[in-house]
Formats: structure tokens, sequence, C-alpha cells
């Protein structure tokens, strides 16, 4: 038996006319999905936005009011197109300020690279009543206000902040996963998944069909956050694979 | 001059649970994204959902009153976490029927894999007023319905269907894009990048830093409608570069 338990929740907006325009394959929906796995937060809502400011409000606006938590990636940066901070602020409905700390951080980490100039200072530019999130990759640092995270858009610099606030937020238990491979067409079993979930009320079932070396397949990934719960509904899987005379792969195909 | 012309958009809505979890890494955004630019479409939102019906009842609610057209990726398959059809006849207020045509192509597909069975038989199921999408890489059609297209989640069956689709809808001028490369930090040239897509209005000038082989680079994408404005705008951009005394790479780096 679980107890029932609080489940934490986030929203993430994904800010970028490189990714509408698939210019960009968007790399930080699936890091930072993974990564509140772990700390036992799960990611509900995704939106990919334009650099547009009243388009970022409106989803800021949707999804802080949704979730517990809210991320956003990309629009950070130096440039004119880099105008999440006032978004985000007006979506608060709070000024832009200075961070004397990011100022201090930038001059020392520009100190040999030319000094600041106007458009390296916008990076110092957060919603009054934020924090940083540091971030050892570049001088820049992310953003926090609350329950509001503003993170970089390159990936390996999202790693490095999501590093920074690893083991900081508030989660539940988090979700466990087993993942059941089966050559076998997903439509032959689609009656069995459907049972075996219905009979184990805490977990789900995903199925995840592929074409590989000629034969069709599937991944089956039972989710729960119970252990107890999640063994016996992958046990009531793969027995009812047997009986229908599949072969079963525990791990995935 | 560019005569001022009708701008066509359209949204996403991604379904799937293994999105959010972060175990699957989504490949549809940038490939529809791609596909809409050569359609004279604009991708104006992504929204990535779960496999919850009343999250993509409210989804479809809010992209197809927002934008020209709207397509969905995932949840058209036979097992039980596929809702995508039933979610979207809700949203639209229409029932779900068997389509006759789908119906005779799954039994055609399956006459020598078995035959259909009730999970098979889910994939004939549309909102009632489709038609359908052909897809010759697996039997399984996607939908249309007016503006709204429902598609594979599988990223070569999507590409199926988007290819079956392609010249059918109405669109715009294509945007056109230059990019143009410079191994500087995009920190050094905000003030040009600013000054120049002020001066140019009908193109956007978006900023893309990276960091390679130990050195920051950044490319410059620049957008328009317009070849002529584009190529003016990218005339600027590249001699304020060399002014400030830096070599560029036209294509990008």
């Amino acid at each position: 038996m679980t107890s029932p338990e609080k489940i934490w929740t986030a929203g993430l907006i994904v800010i970028g006319d490189e990714i509408l325009s698939g210019r960009t394959q968007d790399k930080n929906i699936a890091q930072v999905a993974s990564w509140l796995q772990v700390q036992g937060i799960r990611l509900a809502e995704v939106r990919v936005v334009p650099d547009v400011e009243s388009r970022i409000v409106a989803a800021v606006n949707d999804l802080r009011a949704a979730f517990d938590y809210l991320f956003t990636t990309g629009g950070i940066g130096p440039t004119h197109d880099d105008i999440t901070v006032d978004a985000v602020a007006a979506a608060l409905g709070v000024p832009v300020v200075i961070h004397p700390d990011a100022r201090a951080l930038l001059e020392r980490y520009y100190a040999n690279k030319g000094g600041l100039n106007e458009g390296r200072l916008r990076m110092a530019r957060v919603p009054e009543g934020s924090e940083l999130i540091l971030n050892r990759m570049s001088g820049a640092p992310g953003i926090r206000r609350g329950n509001l995270f503003l993170m970089a858009g390159v990936p390996h610099i999202t790693a490095g902040m999501l590093d920074a606030l690893t083991g900081q937020l508030e989660g539940g238990a988090p979700l466990l996963t087993e993942t059941i491979g089966c050559w076998v067409a997903e439509s032959e079993v689609a009656d069995l998944l459907r049972r075996v979930e219905a009979a184990h009320e805490t977990c789900q079932i995903g199925s995840y069909p592929f074409f590989r070396e000629g034969r069709v397949g599937a991944n089956f990934v039972v989710r729960s956050t119970s252990a107890e719960d999640l063994k016996s509904c992958c046990d009531s899987l793969t027995d009812g694979l047997a009986t229908h005379g599949h072969d079963f792969t525990p791990g995935g195909i």
C-alpha cells in the first residue's frame, strides 16, 4: 500500500523562433523532463512559443497558475531577441532590475574579454525579487523567482543550471518505470495491455511500437510511484505475453 | 516592396506521456516545423500534453481557435493509451465513427497478419466528418477534418503523412532564411544586431551562440518573406561585422 501523496507538477516553456522554424532540434524538453523525474516532479505540459512578449506572458500566466513549478528555457542572452526577463516581469507585474551579484559575476567573467557592454549587462537584468542560479559553463546566471526558473536555451548551459538546482526543489516520490520489450505488433496485444493496466490502478502502461530489422515490435513502459505495484503489474504483463506465446525482453528492446 | 499578405499559422499538439517523461526525444516538432515552412505556413505554438483526455481537449480548443491549422502527433494507434481521436471528437462535439475506407484499408493490411481485432479496428475510428490521410508506411491512416490534422507519433510514419499532404494546404509566401556564421561572442555585437534588424522592418534576426573547439561563435539567422529585403539585411549585417573586424561565414558555421 502506498499512502496518498501530493503529486508535484511542473510546466516548461521553451522560448525561441529557432525551435518553431525547425532550424534547431529542441533538446531541452527531454533534458528537463528526465531531470524532473529524478526530483520527484512530473512534467505536466510543455509549450513552445516564439520570441514575442505577449505570447510568452500568456504562457507564463497559464502555466504558473496550473502547476507547482514553472521552468523556461531560452531568451536570457545578451541580444535584442532575448526578451524572456522582460516578458516574465510583465507577467508577474514587477519591474526589471539589475541584480548586483549578477553584475559582479559578469564583470569578473568579461574582465579579460573586453569588459561589460550594454548587451552583456542585459544578462544581469532580472524580475525584481529574483535570486540567481549559478552556471559554471558561462558567466551568465539563470534566474529563480519563487517557483519560477528561467534557464538558458543552449542545452549544455541548461544542464549546468539544472545541476545547480539538483536536490533544491521539494518533490514527491519519484515515478518508477520498467520497460518490457517484445517482438509483437502492439495491435495483437492491445486487449492484454488494457486489462493489465485496469487491474493495477497505481500503474500506467505506455505502448511504444517500432520497426527494426524489417520486423515490428513494441516496448511497454510501466510507470508507478510504488515499487511493489510496479513489480506486480510487470509480472502480470509478462505472464500475459508468455500465455500469448510471445517472448519478452526485460529492460526493453 | 512586398504587398501585405496574410500570414498563415499553425499550432501543433504533441500527445504522449513518453515525451513528458523524458523517455523519448521528440523529433516531430522539428519535422513538422520544417515541413510547414516549405508550405508557407508558420508554426506559431507547440504544446506537449499527456495522454489525458481533458488536457488534450483543452489544448485542441485553445489552438484551433488561435491559428489557421492545427496538427497533432501521437495517440492514434491501437492501444488503450491511444485516445487522440476520442479527445478531438469531444473537443469538436461530434461522435466517433468507424470510417469505412479506413476499415477496408486495415482489413487488407492485416489480411495475412492475423486479421482485424478490436485493437486494430480502433485505428479505423475517426471524429465524424473526417477524411483519411494515407500512409504508405503502415496500414493505419492519419485523419483530416477541415483544418485539423491528426498524425502518427512514430516520426517516420508522421513523415509519410506529411508527404501525402504536401502542396494540399493553402499557405502564404514561404519564410526565407539566410544564416551568417561568425567566430564572435554574440554579446560583442548585440548592438549591431539590434540596429540592423531595426533598419529592416520585414526582417527578423535570430542570434544562436555556440561553443566549439574551445571558442565561442554565433550563427545569425535572418528571416523574411521578401528575398530583396533579406539580401539587403544580410548585406548590412556582414558590412557591420567586417567593420568590427570580424570574419563571417555565409551559410553559417
